[in-house]
């Protein structure tokens, strides 16, 4: 990996290999950054030679990856402050070209609600050009409307988000950086996870509610279950990038039952669509390590009995695919800026 | 991120955006696993149901990621000690279907090196297919045969490799993984950058030599510099993971001109390979956090004036291509397993 550096010293081979093993150590960053520090210092010629300071600037591509930029799908609901205040923050991130809010409510926004989004849009919108905000209004109260076909959607990606969840600009813009690179997948900042339950119990339990696949009975791995494990198969919608084509898929393609399902049980709806995505890529999705601030102070998530209905989906939608497309892996996307001092 | 764990507790808005605040902070994550360790010895039974430990297996599909495996695409020079090395080491590794060796010397491989190396293979093949072994024979000696087209290659993942580089095989199977996520992207574990050169100096030079792109001179960043930004914007082919459908287009779309530019110089078809995966994708590659272990004791980067040679095959480049593909970024792929203490 520092081929052009190691290469260059002979008879280093024990420094070498340290260097290279200890990746992820403090100690050997800090050795490094001494060693750099020093020789800036003591020879600064060969250093702005070496290092390119003295006449170098980052490209004029740097950190701009192409694309249209993305657009934000915000599911809301009777929580107008929460709203407001979220779309006051989203409004000033780069690279955002719209805002679609999903809206369920039996009324219409207010005239006044739409005229103070539009007003908080035009104070902060960046350059010419203002972020445009839609509302997609929906008949049916539904958790099926967030992934509800945007047939004017200007962009290729789509940032699925609440309304409660707060995230910095820097990691959206990271998030949709990594995105780019892997564009046929969902790319977010809430991993979960799918685990095989053993026990004789469950066995039974999966018997009675007939799967399709051989009777395994999966079980629903909240945030403690990744953290310990390393390991995830899901990132939530609530906060993740993904391509807007699955919002053609889950429209049109996501059997009736299982939406009927998901509208009743009023939840998985998120899962449902990480099914979908991995049954038609068969990959996992991408975690991304960022910040996240929770403006809301509840959620169906913290409701008594959550992990069980949440399993109940899982091997529900098992049963409706024919199989367990979800794909477990443990990639966590950093950005090496944060983290080059280990 | 731990929407299912912070939602559950009203009152501490405090501590949860501490929580989700620090990530990659040793303290508070110490700070949890002493919660977990103590929920866990205090409270077993509700600690199995909550964690499912008691009951809980990884689903059958866990890591793996489906996908017929990955072929080896080496390239050796006239070092058959570091060769028979090498895939004495990735043979072991799972996933690995097959090895090719790019053989561009005068005389071809003698019988008794192709019999050891098959020997090593049948002695290290797991299960029951032994891991294939083909020598790619080229007349010419060119640096292009690295990537000359594959026609019985069995897998879409090629991953390139230098005959004096060794990977531990967790690594090359979760480059492998992080590659399944962003299959039309090179995944690899040596990043390097390029820079926009401002001076006067290279501006003329710029002029000089004719580029098309609005007389910009770019130039090549080695290690050191992605290690202090943080910031890189191609994998070297020393180390990286591609679909094999890169080696078609290399071979059949890459301008004859720049082919014939790599074979007389000797260097850059790497360079060459990330402008045209970059062209075509218009999205960064992934940097993936690997140990290396370097056998070789040379090669051209400890040769003097490597960076201005490199530097030079950037802005050929760029004058061919006609524009600059390379799209930076700072995104590294690391394993959650060995990262979630911080």
């Amino acid at each position: 990996m520092r081929g052009s550096l190691l290469m260059n010293r002979r008879g280093l081979q024990r420094f070498r290999q340290l260097a290279v093993t200890a990746t992820g150590s403090a100690k050997i960053k800090i050795l490094l950054f001494c060693c750099i520090a020093f020789t800036l210092l003591a020879l600064p010629g060969w250093a702005s030679k070496f290092m390119g300071w003295s006449n170098l600037s980052a490209p004029d591509d740097r950190l701009q990856a192409p694309g249209k930029g993305y657009a934000i799908v915000m599911n809301t609901w009777k929580r107008y402050d929460l709203l407001k205040q979220s779309i006051a923050h989203y409004a000033s991130c780069s690279e955002l070209d719209s805002i679609h809010i999903v809206w369920s409510e039996p009324d219409p926004p207010s005239e006044s609600l739409v005229a103070h989004l539009n007003h908080i849009l035009q104070s902060k919108s960046r350059g010419p050009r203002q972020v445009e905000l839609k509302f997609d209004i929906n008949k049916e109260d539904s958790l099926n409307n967030r992934f509800k076909e945007i047939k004017d959607l200007k962009t290729d990606a789509v940032f699925s988000i609440d309304d409660d969840v707060i995230f910095p600009c820097s990691s959206v813009e990271f998030a949709f950086h990594v995105w780019q690179s892997a564009p046929d997948n969902m790319v977010g900042f809430v991993p979960r996870a799918h685990w095989l339950e053993q026990s004789i119990l469950k066995l039974c339990r999966s018997l009675i509610i007939m799967q399709h696949d051989n009777n395994k009975y999966y079980s629903y791995g909240g945030w403690w279950s990744v953290w310990w494990t390393g390991t995830y198969s899901m990132v939530l919608s609530k906060a993740a990038f993904f391509h807007k084509k699955y919002l053609r898929l889950y429209t049109n393609e996501m059997p009736a039952s299982l939406k009927d399902y998901i509208t009743k049980n009023r939840n998985c709806e998120d899962i449902a669509m990480s099914f979908l995505v991995a049954n038609a890529t068969d990959a996992p999705p991408v975690w991304v390590k960022g910040k996240i601030f929770e403006i809301g102070s509840t959620g169906i998530s913290s409701l008594g009995g959550h992990k069980d209905r949440r399993s109940q989906c899982i091997n529900r939608f098992v049963a409706e695919f024919g199989r367990m497309p979800l794909v477990s892996t443990t990639v966590k996307a950093v950005d090496s800026r944060s983290s080059w001092f280990w």
